[in-house]
């Protein structure tokens, strides 16, 4: 029996990690805004965070120091919050991803497979449609999948990506990503990863119904987290994909 | 047999509405870029344009001149676009539409009702996707269809819409209506309008397969509009839905 | 603060109901297999059942004795079920259903309305998917859909459908509605009803997340039903939309 | 310049494949019914059929005769013309398959490297989409598609599919692939497999704007074919995918 130790116990993903944490088998503890990280990295065996990005850098001290491994689904890290990742994964094992469902890894793997096989003629969108509540857009995993699509076809996102299109936008560059968001209702998660060619279009796509997916992913990386050595990994070496 | 006037006959709504106006059992004359349109409204029995904005101002003129009715599917017009057509509609018949097909003039009429219905728990979003050659989001189609929604709903779009979702957008505003919008491929129009709800959706969706439908309904609609009276006209009350 | 009582309090249904109850802020109170009904139409004030047609006869009993209002949710009925409810219902009042949501019923609202307004040359399809354990087809939602149509086109069902295709099917039937239908997962719910025209295509669609939207409508339902004299009711007149 | 010969000049997809031997800068010549196929084969690098299961054996005959490859889509092969298919190409290059299309056939092998990775806990099931005026279901494609998904999953679709549900179907299967089938207006063909997991669900889609795909996809098909030694061919080879 496993301890999986929860940053943001109280938070909705807190609460469904706990439910799937007892659903494998393990068990839990966890803290919440203001509680003693430290403590919980000694105390549990691997660490989940689904936090903030604020409070990363204390996270991944505290880890460091208990030799605690640690998966973060934390979304909206910037730069520096991925500096300080590399960093933690030289002294433990650290798995950092935009999404832990097992649907949308396999889903990032066969998109990268089709913009590997597919020219420049087929242009690549990528949708995604959140609840209301969210408040950055795109999705961590809309990125993610074009992450994929742009490795596969051997360009950078950071100067092919077209995004919030409004107004005259002119016509489409050749070889983009694009990106589009819809909000609403209670959406937990659909991406839609599109290849429109002449007279033909595929689309590849992943509907999540709740939450819990990502906690049962989140789950499964931490145990199969425990028994790697320091590094950085990501959620497609828990799957065996690459 | 009726005589109809394609202004832009070279372009490929105009040859698409040449094409439209034979199936139809008709025939069509018409003029291409430094043509003369006052010749053409005096032999034609109605114009129909889908050029574009600059031209528009002449257009109206010659049609006024030869008492002509006109329809108008050009994209991309502004507010004095319409004032002209408003002061042209004194003389003659005029429709103007962002869309002409059968299916989205429906689509557009359930769109209203479902949003008179639906109270504001129900955020309603627009998606549409355009081949990669369209210049300008969101299409006139979707900007139609959010009308339509925000019609039913008694609230200005103006003041409601939410467009190239991109970065910390923060949280979705209640009542709103969102516009994306996706290009790739030779995609001919695809519009969703989504009404997302507490745990459930509902999406009224038209798909285009080419453009021969718009000219199929530009022609019923020119067809209609001979037998009208001077004023300002919409494709819904070709189909006797207003 | 209103007293409903659920048949079938045990099934994943009647869980659900009973959080709709408390969520709405009324009382429940149910009954299981072996039950007695009887006691429970005369301790509560209406009842809803979603449990199976085998018992609906001795449900319907209870409720005449005890002058109780019935909300039926149940799927799978037979003709002679329909008599009895019809039967039933110059006692009480009772609404019988195959789909208690809110955005069903719109959208069996906005099926009929499209299905008046085109004609035969747009073919009617209707598609559902349901998780796996389902064990009927096409869906009780799906034939509602389905009769919407029927209706609005002023045919029958009956004589009008194409069901299970498989195999030489011939070309489809003018005028026929087809469904088909998708089991897998854990889906609670997904309906599309589509117009496919000349190169268009109109899709009216319901996505459910879960199960509680169902008891929700059920729960709204029977707050209404409370309210009406004997006679048999839809859906589609709790909402005013007929 | 190569010479491709048409088997059904006339039909259809005959019209489609001359345009698109055109547009690759080949040139074409062609048999209808009653025409000599014999002098076709002799005259031709190599032959394109896309007409009927019943020519098909003196078609393969003449092809042997004249030492010239030949790429069949035909839909509806039983069991007996793929045996003749079989001996054909022992002296000949003979290339068959369900679908021409580049997408479709990127998708199959998507589909087959899903259903290698995903177990039976996901559900997998095909639906397709054409217009009304065809006569068997499912279609070609979907059973293509099928074949990808028990060939990655190392099943038998002959044992393992669901079709044609209607009525009291009992709960699906586990491990088994289900099929089902829209038709309506005039939908070149659209294709949707699913995966649907525990409260996710991952969608694989084709969608085909016109025949013209076929007709592009069987002359580069053709085009590769002449380079072959005698031996039986499939799509996937064409790509370099397998």
């Amino acid at each position: 029996m496993t301890s999986i130790g929860i940053i943001g116990s109280e938070g909705r993903m807190g609460v469904a990690l706990a439910a799937a944490i007892a659903e494998a088998g393990h068990k839990h503890c966890g803290v919440d805004k203001g509680g003693n990280v430290l403590n919980l990295a000694s105390d549990a065996d691997v660490l989940v965070d689904f936090s903030s990005p604020d409070a990363l850098e204390a996270t991944l001290d505290a880890c460091v120091a208990a030799r605690t491994p640690i998966v973060i689904g934390t979304t909206g890290l910037e730069e520096r919050h991925h500096y300080l990742i590399d960093d933690a994964a030289k002294d433990i094992a650290v798995l950092q991803t935009g999404n832990t469902s097992l649907g949308v890894t396999l889903l990032a793997h066969l998109v990268r497979e089709a913009a590997t096989r597919l020219d420049a003629d087929w242009d690549i969108e990528i949708l995604e449609m959140h609840h209301g509540k969210k408040v950055d857009a795109p999705s961590g995993t809309a990125l993610l999948l074009g992450q994929a699509a742009a490795a596969g076809r051997g360009i950078s996102l950071d100067t092919s990506s077209e995004r919030g299109r409004d107004g005259m936008t002119g016509a489409r560059g050749r070889g983009n990503i694009g990106f589009a968001s819809l909000r609403g209702g209670t959406v937990a998660g659909d991406h839609d990863v599109i290849f429109a060619g002449a007279e033909e279009m595929i689309t590849l796509s992943h509907r999540a119904e709740n939450r819990m997916i990502f906690a049962r992913g989140a789950v499964r990386a931490a145990l199969w987290l425990i028994h790697q050595k320091p590094d950085r990994y990501t959620m497609p070496q828990v799957l065996g994909l690459s």
